[in-house]
């Protein structure tokens, strides 16, 4: 039997698959706030890929879809056939800068370092690793001498970190368009719900942010000097910001919970079954308890509930002045039924609300993106965890995230495909700070998995 | 007639006294973050000073504190004798800084540049130049063969504009008592009313000074990931800042005006009679209208009432994180009769209350100090509007200041006598921003109302 085969190799070649990931990791494509240095190893990284598409039979080349953006890779497995279905694999080769903080690496970031069964480095879990996994996958398939069960096309940005500019702008235009229909899209840019717990990930949440700018005087001018005939607009800000969120967590926004589809019983069960360990939580998070909405459970309020959270403020200085301009970035989650530009406009239009009309203020960077959903009952959900179990050889669980994964939304909208999120990595690897780190145990039974679901997909159809 | 051929002599040497001040603002004395380089220049500083001092047979000294603290110069006129009153003369010999912006200065900030009648360079107004017109005039007096008619201490500091330490702990640990009894201190770190509208400054406002931080998770987490599960300390402070001054100017804060002395109807109506153009305010601030207290005229607005602002908020970076702090810095300035103890205490009690139990709070960096006041009544208040007379040939004006200078508070309670606040500078002459400038006709007016204030003081005993 072809898979077997391929789960034979692919345990036989785990020391290689290592290896190879590691020089992967040691390229540190950073893309945030890169600066010229930073974009020759995202060059490096991207072609460090092609290289090893190109070895194993796929087609492939660097898709630069503008100037002054970062090259996609694009690979397709040999001898595309419609007889197939066509399965498309997202994943990203750059990385997060390492000051946050420096000094907190016990490793150098980018030395591949291996410790008690994890490889520590920058990106070796967000996602170079997962992304690797799939890409190893399919080279076992073929090693073995078989016929990918499913035709496949990884589309590996270098923008994750930094706003997917040239992936956005390459989905929109059409550029998955020669591959429709897809079957669907596998993305390992998630996280299992724990370890030894894989999951297939249902949901994301939506977001909505704005950036909020209330203006006083054209300068900052001393509070003694002026103080009592001058509006401060840091005073202004907190009255327009006070109380979006109640002490019981509920959001204040007129129209901010408009169309939010409940969460139906099944998949509230599914959730109530699910270990969780408040007190670890509190540890984890340095609090002496958690907060929000009591009423749900802790798993609803992080994946099934929206929020509303000022994640920045700033105005003025530690001395006795009166500020020019006060300022404060807003985000909420969105869940499900939830309008990301009515969402954006109600919070707007409330905030613009409670404050002076002769005053000016300005809303900037504002972004927005749905919440994604898959349903549990679409029928691509069984094969999947089918292929999560041959790989782990363990019995996987649905959940969704609290995050937001706005490329997910753009893909499943213009493929008209559903997405299956698999996460491989750990939410503890610490993806965005020191000592990243990657479960090469979960490397291995990720590739296994990666390779399971292709015969699943390849059967499906 | 000696006061005749002093201000004949200051007249005179007009010339001379600039250039003397050129070399004094050369000297670039920043003592805000000064580093070791700073630290020469403020020595070097002292030491012209008591070099100048030493030049018309004053004793001059530099008293050094404690080591960390830059040297007072304490400087005592000739012959010092039990029949003549004592008088105090303070000033400051550092400067700000010229980073504020420094792109912004049209000259160098330490080239004693001339332009239209003005000194263009740091510390020239604020407070080089103001000082220095008290030397030249005892100078001047001592020049044409007079004996002064009152003995003169100067006192000068190098930190005040980082905080007074030296000066603090020297007054509070009774470094002025030899001096005992005074006549009064001379401070010449106020402002004129305007252009030609000399005046005597009969109060200041006092001071409270909070920081106060709000603690939250351990670290910045992402809001996706634990968004509606903890408690964001950038939503807890906003609310809990929220409306501590009203849109018609009131302040919230239970207890905020206790004991608040009204404004006798005689100093109302001396500041009724002076001329207040709003439409400069506006424009000057870079506002459509003014805003506060409508109910009081904009000079008591700015100088008889107490005012509330935020000076300061921080918390978290403007993308998906949950803060693991948010901070604000908060002053109050307060008018005679409110105790800071009271309203520092009352601000912590209100803001605390704002904010559930479980939530960590500190407040950090307060200080504090009360409103400063003389007597319309006092017997110096018309011997020094004749000085003014005498020096600037204009009528003078009674007016109050909003800033909070504590070292004259500091002086005033130490010594048990009051403190005459005789601006030589501008409001406009830009003492913390860029291209600081000192009118030379001010300076030379200045000196003679000096010379002019010794001979009434010497008169008035």
């Amino acid at each position: 039997m072809a898979l077997a085969d391929a789960l034979r190799h692919i345990d036989d070649q785990r020391r290689t698959h290592v290896d190879q990931l590691g020089e992967f990791v040691r390229i540190p494509s950073i893309s945030a706030g890169a600066d010229t240095d930073a974009r020759g190893n995202l060059i490096r990284a991207a072609d460090f890929l092609v290289g090893q598409f190109g070895q194993i039979g796929f087609a492939a080349e660097k898709v630069q879809v503008s100037a002054d953006t970062n090259p996609l890779v694009l690979a397709r497995s040999p001898d595309f056939s419609p007889d197939r279905p066509t399965v498309l694999i997202y994943g990203h080769y750059d990385v997060q800068g390492v000051d946050n903080p420096r000094a907190a690496w016990e490793v150098d970031p980018f030395a591949a370092v291996e410790r008690d069964g994890l490889l520590i480095a920058r990106g070796a879990s967000d996602n170079k690793g997962p992304t690797f996994a799939h890409m190893k996958a399919a080279e076992a398939v073929l090693a073995v001498g078989d016929r990918l069960p499913v035709d496949l096309v990884f589309l590996v940005e270098g923008e994750e970190e930094c706003g997917s500019k040239a992936i956005g702008q390459f989905v929109a235009e059409g550029g998955l368009d020669e591959f429709a229909p897809l079957l669907c899209t596998v993305i390992s840019d998630t996280s299992m719900y724990g370890p030894d717990r894989p999951s297939l990930t249902l949901g994301l949440r939506g977001i909505v942010y704005a950036e909020v700018e209330v203006h006083g005087p054209k300068q900052d001018v001393h509070s003694g000097l002026f103080g009592g005939i001058v509006q401060n607009p840091n005073q202004l800000l907190v009255d327009a910001l006070a109380g979006l969120v109640g002490g019981d967590g509920q959001i204040t926004v007129p129209g901010f919970y408009d169309g939010l589809a409940p969460l139906s019983a099944r998949e509230k069960a599914l959730y109530a079954a699910l270990e969780v360990d408040e007190a670890a939580y509190c540890r984890e998070l340095g609090v002496a308890a958690l907060a929000g909405e009591r009423q749900y459970p802790l798993l609803e309020r992080r994946w099934t509930r929206p929020t509303l959270d000022i994640n920045f403020l700033s105005g003025g200085s530690p001395r006795t002045v009166i500020p020019a301009v006060a300022r404060a970035a807003i985000s909420c989650r969105l869940v499900p039924g939830q309008d990301p530009a009515r969402v954006q406009a109600a919070l707007e239009a409330h905030i613009r609300s409670r404050i002076p009309s002769a005053i000016g203020v300005e809303f900037k960077n504002q972004h927005i993106s749905p919440a994604y959903y898959l349903d549990l009952d679409h029928p691509l959900v069984e094969p999947t965890l089918k292929a999560i179990r041959t790989g782990f050889e363990l019995e996987p669980v649905l959940t969704r995230e609290g995050g937001s994964i706005p490329i997910v939304v753009d893909i499943a909208a213009h493929t008209q495909a559903p997405v299956l999120l698999v996460g491989l990595g750990q939410i503890t690897d610490n993806w965005h700070g020191p000592n990243e780190r990657f479960s090469l145990h979960d490397f291995h039974r990720g590739t296994r998995t990666a390779a399971a679901l292709f015969y699943e997909l390849g059967q499906g159809s």
